[in-house]
């Protein structure tokens, strides 16, 4: 399926590290959709992900760049627009990673420095990407910025952590850039509420099964999945969306206008019916402290 | 427990029924912080609750009124002023009934007549109230105004059918009004969005208790009860919270800002556990169509 | 422009009174996208406007219905699956009005009477036109419905009156319906919050120039005209954005998500130095009592 | 005017520099209603100001502390209940700094050091104040916790730069970390949206006088004051408002449910008038760069 909507577009894109990711899907979307892409991810995840198959199969280039990294960005930036011989039109911000969730942190037990690298690796680094693009002036007029998050930056899910406090900043961040990008560019700026999706980030995660069992319960649609998002995203990087900006825009079945549904509701009082308060929740869905082993 | 929060000042409370109404807890708590009361109800509702007792033992006057009738409301206020020999200070509203409900009749098989009178009685009542006190100029400046709802004004509870609408068009009144009513007599108007309580109207309904037990796990703090509904409201009747206005005030022990907690979670991995499809989760645990009997 | 994104869908719009109307280039828009239309509009907006020439140039058919009528909406549907063979695809609901506001009754002294029908013909009738579609299950699995509303619902703007809480209740009805709907037929319900736009309705009103240039000055992007609406609402009914339900979306060009641009601000200084408080603001910027002239 | 409102109660409050300081406003209000309190700043500001006068009018002490630094918060803790003889019920976090905005970096060149500060100072501060008190089980159950804040954190106001991001960031740890201090203490952490307040931090701006004047017309009962802003943080401390938590409220008039008023496009529209486009501005409204002189 192609309806050419991103023909003579070209993007860059973070993120991808393999088939699972939602940059891949995001991608392989563009490209069928007309777009030419540059792809780039930090070196480690390069090595560690299958990215050159993508890069083969789109046609489009890796650049190796840590995005807290002004002038790996920098480099990224100069080696795009040499690529697309000028400006180019979207970027897509997928990363996000805290070594408290990683370490085994509790929220009531965060070590601040890996607080700081959550945050910058997680949030400021679309500030650095959208700074350094806009020094560089590097988009054309009327480019769409987009950054994947997650419904935690507004309600608590017990487990998420520090990135819920990441994915809040990086809100911000989208409106605040918004503002400017849009008054001088015409740049649009805004953030997709993604539901749940079993990423390599994600999977083998112990009790996020349970999470987003819950979460498919409670939305009318059902989860939004990979293959989705990358369809919405295109939309959103499309002509069609031009005055869509500063948004943070849910793309999760309906979850985020959920309270209770009926399909969650019956679970829950099967639960309430075994008086099963010593089941044991997992206390890290969304991520083991090390050394524990996955279901 | 009386700080004389509301020494000298004076005030209308529609909704009282009975000893649960959170009505009924307001009043006492009025009244034990200083201020003199008017009490107001159907005169169905009058009948059929016990709302003599409260105003005895808070040496204030019952009017009855139907507050969907603006000429019952205007006799109201004059009742009032009479009585208060003057102006007032504060309004609570807690007025809410759907026939669709009561009847049975499913979102999707809305009765259009009853969808009218859902609205009526549940929302544009506090317009009707508002209304009446300003052209009688009832109200001293700096009063406040306070209306009870629910987050499904927000984010859909199934079964909760039409009052989720009434709801949100109540919050919606009470912006608006409260731009007019502020910028000319300094009078505040806000919302307070209660954690599920079980009122007379509440109670007896069939799967209200598994929908309580899934909030009060949720919430951090647990449910709100009518008692401590009943210390917030005062504190908005108060001089302390001059400044607030058009705010819809979330008094739910945390729910509205909860995406899973782990204490639910527990409850609905148990039931995830069982793979109980077959429980059969109460179609209406805002209403049971009449002649259900409630378990 | 034509990216066939609604190639073999069918849909029934609502709203389209002349050339200006954003229904109307939601209307041509679908079509040029590769959708077949129904088109219905009231008797007397059928009369008063130009939707036969729409029609005519979209290869449709008009059937006249009065929105808040069931029956006439029974007609209709019934009309459209006809015309089409069978279910279709998609709804727009781009209708309001406000007799109150026409008649000049300001919010502190409405009359019930119109405010009743300014909520069912501008939010009701929203809910009347699912209940009738879903009774008939006229729309096949995965359909869109889109209704237009304003930011009013969320935040005052004075002199738009009880239009305001029509929105918000218009909103909730989508939320409600959407979760129905949703789990049932995979059915997404959503809202298009769109930028203070000159249609019919909106033009030659007292002071509305002075509003929408504020908003445009607020807004980075500017504000989104009825053309962008129309393409955005196309993406809305396309398979890209399936799993987008029960949302309320800003398309406003950012002005949602500003407090105060420093283009605005420029003006508001001017008109500070100037301290021209005698400057007579329009007090009916959203309508006019009838009789008034229009600059 | 005193209630007792918190007779019996001790608390810590962050951030009182001098007289028109919030925090000090706040601190007089918490002694006249009956707490026993404890002060900090950092040694800088202690100098500064006038914190001195502070605590010999209200009997209490002043522990000098930075508040990112998590060693000088542990003995600020420690001298704290070692003042009170055990543990207290409330801290009060009025903290905020950005080197950009001070170093004049506008939000697309800002200096990443520097970000790295604005947030640690003005909102993981706040998880450190929370963290080292929870460790050290300071708080008695059903304590209170609030931060102020700014309705930047939601919508742009050109001109206040990264510190919206922190703010963004401040509210949502108190969303967090209300969640688990919450469930197992019953301490509430909530955040308070405060109008533009001219205390030394924001007085002397080029700029600010005119965002206020806006804000002032905005808000339909003018905007708060720090004195309106200690009597509603008092109602958060007292026991009449225990099962609010992880909200964020704002106090601020009615300004944050406002879209335009009749008052403000009175000013506007003189503008308009004067076709005063070339009205300069300030670009700097929430902090010139240094050697820029105030008006």
């Amino acid at each position: 399926m192609s309806y050419n909507l991103l023909k003579g577009k070209k993007g860059l894109i973070f993120g991808a590290l393999n088939e699972h990711s939602i940059a891949w899907k995001v991608a392989e979307r563009a490209v069928e959709e007309g777009a030419q892409i540059v792809l780039t991810n930090t070196a480690v995840s390069i090595r560690m992900g299958t990215i050159g198959e993508l890069a083969e199969k789109t046609g489009s280039i890796v650049v190796p760049a840590d995005a807290t990294n002004v002038s790996d960005l920098e480099n990224l930036i100069d080696k795009a627009m040499e690529h697309f011989g000028g400006k180019f039109d979207f970027i897509l911000h997928s990363i996000g990673m805290s070594p408290n969730v990683r370490k085994g942190r509790t929220y009531d037990d965060l070590d601040y420095d890996f607080l700081a690298k959550t945050l910058d690796i997680s949030a400021i680094s679309f500030h650095k990407v959208i700074q350094v693009a806009r020094k560089k002036d590097a988009l054309n007029d009327w480019g769409s910025i987009v950054a994947l998050t997650y419904i935690a930056a507004q309600r608590v899910l017990y487990g998420y952590n520090d990135m819920a406090d990441a994915k809040a900043l990086l809100e911000s961040i989208a409106r605040s850039f918004g503002y400017i990008y849009g008054r001088e560019k015409k740049i649009r700026v805004n953030t997709v509420s993604q539901s749940p999706t079993p990423t390599t980030a994600g999977s083998g995660v112990l009790g996020l099964d349970d999470l987003m069992n819950f979460a498919e319960r409670m939305s009318p649609l059902g989860n939004a999945t990979a293959d989705d998002c990358a369809n919405y995203v295109i939309t959103l990087f499309s002509d069609l969306t031009r005055k869509v900006t500063m948004q943070n825009l849910f793309h999760d079945g309906g979850f985020s206008s959920m309270g209770m549904s009926r399909r969650a509701m019956k679970i829950y009082e099967a639960g309430l019916g075994m008086k099963f308060d010593d089941v044991k929740s997992n206390p890290y869905p969304f991520g083991a402290p090390e050394g524990e082993t996955k279901r």
